[in-house]
C-alpha cells in the first residue's frame, strides 16, 4: 500500500442520532435520545450530527429537536451539528445558536431524488442553500453541504461527476466548507470512488473539506471508505450501530457503522480519537433500546483487541478456513 | 486508482457447499445440497468446493460427501475441489477420483489453531500434508493448500508473516499449487493485507497461485479484497449467502459472501463469469431451505443494476443522505 498517501489521522462524524433515529418505524423518546447522544459524546468523536430542524409532521422522529439540543451536556471538544433543510431550519437552529457548532444542508445530485426527497428541483434548492449557508457563515457557524445520490441514482441511474461536481462548485460559491458526498443507496465502486475524489479534489481545490458519506447497502461501505482513504479523503460520516440510512428496499443496510469503521482504521494504525470500546457500549444500549439486533458486525464479534491473545472462539472439531 | 494494477478477471472459488453447510446447526438434507450445489454449477462459477471427506462422527453435516459427490451434475468447465484433511481422506476422494478435479488441504499459521482445530502441531500437519499433496499431483489433481489464521489468530494474536511463509514455502515444496491465505477469524486489516500479498509474491514467485479468504467478521472483507487485489491477487474464496466461516463468536458473520463479492467486481469492470441473477437465485434458495435470512447484503438489497432507471426506493420525505 502506498503507505504515504493515507491519511495518519481520520475525523469522523457519528450521524447516527439524525440519520439512525429519523429512520426508526417507531419514535424514540427523548430521555433515550439524550442517553445515546451522551454516550456517543463520552467516546472522543469530534462531530456528532445530533437531530434535524424538519417539519414535525412529515418526520415526527426528530419533532424533539430542540428539547434535544437544550438538554445534552457533551464534552467541549465534540462539534455539535444539526441538519437543515431550509432557511426556516435554520431560524430554528439561531434560536440554539449557543447550542451548535454546525449545520449540514442538503441536496441530490439527481432531479428525481431530489424532488422525492424534497419536492424540488435541484435549482429550487440551491436558490435555497445559497440564502442559507451565507446567513450560517455569517453567524460563525461550521457549514456542510451535503450532495445525496453523488455516486449513482436508484431512479436515474449514473450521475455524471461532472454534475456533482457543479452542484459542489455552487455551495462552496455559497459558503460551504465542507461537502459530503453520498452514496445513498449504496452504488458507489471502490474504483469508481477513488476516481471521483482524486477528481474532486483538483476540481475543488485544498481549501474545501471533502467527506465521505457510504452506505453499506450491498457489504461494499468500508471498501468505498479505503478507497476514498486512497485517494486523500480524511474525513467520513457514519453511524453507530450500522442505523439509519434510508434503507433501500426495507432490510437493507444503511450507513456504514462506527464501529466497523473505527476497528478498520486503528487495525490500519490511522487514528481517530475514537475509543472502541465506549463506542460499542453506546451501540449496545442503541440495541437494548430500539430491542432488536442491529448490523454492526463489531457489535457482533467484539473488536479485535479482545481476540489478541485471549482463548475466544473455535470448537476445535470444524475444519476452520 | 492505479487501474493497472488491479486484474481485469478474478477466480472465485465458491465455497459455500463446504464451508457453509458443514457450520449449519441442522444438517442439510442430500437432495438439498445436490439441488443448490447444481444452481451454484450453472451460475458460471468456475470452481466449485463441494464437500470434504471428514470423520462423519466428528462432522455429520458432511457425512454424506460420497453421495453428493456420486449425485452432482455440474457443466463441464466446473473444477470440482473437495477438502481432505489428512491421507484417508485423500483415499477417499481417490475412490471417486473422476469426480473431482481438485482437493484443498489444510493447517493453521499458529499452533494453538492447529491444536484446537485438528488436534495436532504444525509439524505434524505438514508431515501428513508432504504425504497427501505429492499422491494427489501424481493423481493429476490440482492442489490448493489452505493456510488458516494467517492474518491473526484468536488465540495466539499477532501472527508474524515470516512463520506463514515458512509453512507456505513446505506446502510448494511438497506439491501445492496454490496457497490460500484464510483470514479465519476476520481478524485482517487492508494495510496488512496488502502488504502481505505482495510480500508473498515476492517471497513465494510467479509460479504459485495465490488466492485470498477472507471473513466478513468486522465487516471489512470487501475492503481487504479491494486491499488484495491492489497487491494483484486474482484469486478469492468465498460462500455464497454470507454461508460458513466458523462465526466466531456466534451470530458473527462468516465468509465474505459471492454475492457481495461479485457485485464489487462486476461494479468496478472486473471479470468473474458468473451469472449475479442466477447466483442470487441460489443463495434465495439456500435461504428458503435454512429457514432464515442470511447476511448477503446484495441479496437483501438486490444488485445495483436492478436499481438503475428503475423507479425504486426513496419515500420521498425523509431527508436522505
Amino acid at each position: 500500500m502506498s503507505d504515504l498517501a493515507l491519511p495518519l489521522e481520520v475525523k469522523i462524524r457519528e450521524v447516527g442520532p439524525r440519520d439512525g433515529f429519523q429512520n426508526e418505524p417507531e419514535i424514540i423518546a427523548t430521555d433515550d435520545k439524550v442517553r445515546l447522544i451522551e454516550l456517543l459524546g463520552r467516546t472522543g468523536v469530534c462531530r456528532l450530527e445530533v437531530t434535524s430542524f424538519v417539519r414535525p409532521d412529515v418526520i415526527p422522529q426528530l419533532a424533539d429537536a430542540r428539547e434535544v439540543l437544550e438538554r445534552i451536556e457533551l464534552p467541549e471538544e465534540v462539534c455539535i451539528s444539526v441538519l437543515v433543510p431550509n432557511e426556516r431550519g435554520l431560524e430554528s437552529a439561531f434560536e440554539l445558536r449557543d447550542r451548535i457548532d454546525e449545520v449540514n444542508v442538503f441536496l441530490s445530485a439527481s432531479e428525481t431524488h431530489n424532488q422525492k426527497n424534497v419536492n424540488r428541483s435541484i435549482q429550487e434548492s440551491l436558490h435555497e442553500l445559497e440564502r442559507v449557508l451565507p446567513r450560517a457563515c455569517d453567524a460563525n457557524l461550521h457549514t456542510e453541504a451535503t450532495i445525496s445520490v453523488a455516486f449513482g441514482c436508484p431512479y436515474e441511474g449514473d450521475v455524471p461527476r461532472e454534475r456533482v461536481f457543479a452542484i459542489a462548485h455552487k455551495l462552496v460559491e455559497a459558503g460551504a466548507e465542507e461537502i459530503a458526498f453520498g452514496d445513498t443507496t449504496g452504488m458507489a465502486n471502490p474504483r469508481q470512488v477513488r476516481s471521483f475524489f482524486e477528481a474532486a479534489r483538483v476540481e475543488l481545490g485544498e481549501e474545501v473539506e471533502l467527506t465521505g458519506h457510504f452506505h453499506n447497502t450491498r457489504g461494499q461501505g468500508l471498501a468505498n471508505v479505503l478507497a476514498a482513504l486512497e485517494a486523500g479523503v480524511s474525513s467520513f460520516e457514519s453511524s453507530f450501530g450500522e442505523l439509519g440510512g434510508c434503507p433501500v428496499p426495507p432490510g437493507a443496510t444503511g450507513n456504514v457503522a462506527t464501529e466497523d469503521l473505527v476497528s478498520m482504521l486503528h487495525e490500519m494504525g490511522i487514528e481517530t480519537r475514537i475509543d472502541l470500546d465506549l463506542l460499542l457500549e453506546a451501540a449496545r444500549e442503541a440495541q437494548r433500546v430500539l430491542g432488536r439486533p442491529l448490523g454492526s458486525h463489531t457489535l457482533t464479534a467484539g473488536p479485535v483487541e479482545w481476540h489478541r491473545g485471549a482463548a475466544a472462539g473455535g470448537n476445535g472439531v470444524h475444519p476452520a478456513s
